[in-house]
């Protein structure tokens, strides 16, 4: 088990009627908010018309960046750092999914300074000040409500790169999971992988002996996701089912369960290069990668821990020989993705072929290699992503 | 499903080599700096000499409050405020338990009350301000580490009284399972009923329907402390089991696993009356309490909660009547307090007789009534401190 720092410092609102403490917490950071939101959902669902009155109620004003994209460009960060330093902006109020908080948590750090965020991103600059942010949380997927990371996609040079920093938590995030019940099925679907997901990558398959307690815990979440997710895609309005996914989604990356653990996010890694190369849904990506990645890193040494999943989450008979455990384990996993989820199961139904596959496997594991349960190198990346085609 | 806030700033260091970044940590609060410890047991191990060793290489100028009793003292207390005052005192240490971490949060308030700190106790005076406290935890039990609540005894009435306000929390903890190695066997078990104790009161049997995701994590956290409470107790040294428990003490109080539920200390009221009358071991009046009152409160409404505790944690037959079912848990809980923990089972063993029930009983519910699973009048707790002669 490895020493570390367990903080996470953002207050979060849950419920139904919280949204109305939004203009007070605003106020703690100044009169000038800059709203950031995506494609307009939130007009459609009433949101932004509720928020405007909570905000105008204490006598804010309020700027607009609207339209950041599903994998948000550096472009669109630009954008909203220009409207900070033009308009002396105090604080921003994310209003969506993860992406839109992410592009949010950049423009926080672009705000102060003066060239292309991507410098940030990319880390030849560091972060040195970030204006606060407040968040409205619309998905339950990413986790970024709760954590103290972003990804920005770069489309110039077809890259998608992450940035952490302490600095970029949100101050105060408001889950209300009424605000999902017109997430689709398909997103919704995509939203339950990403969150699993983040806990195969950061815990449950980086990890060392030891802290069974961090492990059980993953287990309990992904059963959570396994319960509910079927139940929110054929009831959207199951307030139930919303709630214990959004604070799953919360509880995946929020830091508590990558305690004492060596991080090691492959499936992402691998990810992030199709999403940046034909701009897919994340968690869709995550979905068809991560059933051949468990297949192609399955031998005597992987796999106890990957037959515990299924023991655990799968019903998966704990008495059978630790490889056909895990080959069921695998299947099941795939099962609930494919079918129980209803998601495509195949880059080739996507319209993706293999002609990218190996200047993306080299980019995936930025020059070197991929750590994990089992290391990766490039040609092993490539191997994975041809058993997605 | 309740709306609810989480917010948990505590910053945890933990693991064998952090306490090195002590010395950091104080500093960024001042330089004069009051440390607060129990009867001396960090003096034995080791801990007080290498404590020292940091802060002085800071150039920090240290003063000493030391004594501190299990079930603090509102005398000590104010012994602790006076100093803080009449030295000018910038930042609280407390190297300890639960006992020295309450005492320490109770003068951070007392030190800007020129009055009894028992007013603030009491609620009489509001706080307005504390010192910034640190700690470094010695005992895995209580979950004062990460927590903004403290309780402190009144000697003169034999008043015990919990004290919760979010100034309250520590600021920084040094969570070192290595420190805990030489906490004895009788020690190791009440913290872990303690531990236990917080989920049960707090979260597990007041809940409400909704909030599948957290009835599923206390579940982990209950199976956590009966893999590795016995373990701790056999091998003392053993670090998986000490940091295992030691992480569950914090995360058993920290706020994540009561969200969206009307929390209930029922048995920890009733409890307090025990400690407060008697003097005696916090988690051994909880042991003794616990299986009595679920046998008190045990009918059809409460029987599915009762046995899911036996089912998930306690290899409880699922297909068994839930009465049945019921029953077999509370036998499994018992045995496992005065079996495998060890622990006296019953009040007359600590010579307590029934004289002082009927006026503990009225104290316990303080006027009313104890919310809880089922509510519990002054002739209910009567009842069920005569089941634990």
């Amino acid at each position: 088990m490895k020493d570390f720092v367990f903080q996470n410092n953002t207050k979060v609102y849950f419920g139904k009627n919280q949204l109305q403490h939004i203009g007070d917490e605003l106020k703690r950071y100044g009169s000038r908010v800059l709203l950031i939101y995506g494609g307009g959902s939130i007009k459609k669902i009433g949101l932004y018309d509720k928020l405007m009155e909570y905000i105008k109620a204490e006598g804010l004003q309020v700027f607009e960046l609207s339209g950041v994209e599903p994998n948000p460009r550096h472009t669109t960060v630009n954008k909203g750092a220009d409207i900070c330093k033009k308009e002396q902006i105090d604080v921003l109020l994310a209003v969506g999914g993860g992406s839109t908080i992410d592009c949010a948590k950049a423009v926080s750090a672009a705000a102060f300074y003066d060239g292309d965020c991507w410098d940030l991103v990319t880390g030849k600059t560091p972060v040195t000040m970030t204006l606060p942010l407040v968040v409205v949380l619309t998905l339950a997927a990413t986790g970024s409500e709760m954590d103290t990371g972003c990804v920005i996609s770069n489309m110039d040079d077809r890259s998608k790169l992450g940035l952490i920093n302490p600095q970029l938590g949100p101050k105060v995030s408001f889950l209300d999971p009424t605000n999902t019940f017109t997430v689709n099925a398909y997103q919704t679907a995509c939203g339950c992988v990403d969150i699993m997901s983040h806990l195969f990558d950061l815990s449950y398959f980086s990890r060392q002996p030891g802290f069974d307690m961090i492990d059980r815990m993953c287990e309990e979440l992904f059963k959570t996701i396994i319960k509910y997710a079927p139940v929110a895609i054929q009831e959207p309005d199951n307030y139930d089912a919303r709630a214990n996914l959004m604070w799953a989604s919360s509880w995946a990356l929020n830091g508590f369960l990558s305690t004492g653990i060596v991080q090691a996010p492959v499936c992402h890694a691998m990810e992030h290069e199709l999403s940046a190369w034909y701009d897919i849904t994340h968690g869709l990506g995550l979905a068809i990668l991560t059933p051949r990645w468990l297949s192609y890193i399955l031998d005597d040494t992987t796999a106890p821990a990957i037959s515990r999943l299924g023991v655990s989450c799968f019903d998966v008979d704990a008495k059978l020989p630790p490889m056909d455990a895990a080959r069921l384990s695998i299947e099941r996993l795939s099962d609930f993705f494919f079918k129980t989820l209803g998601l495509k199961s195949r880059l080739s139904d996507l319209g993706i072929d293999d002609k990218n596959f190996s200047i993306m496997a080299k980019n995936a594991c930025g020059g070197g290699e991929l750590e994990s349960i089992r290391p990766l190198r490039p040609t092993d990346v490539e191997a994975i992503y041809r058993l997605c085609l």
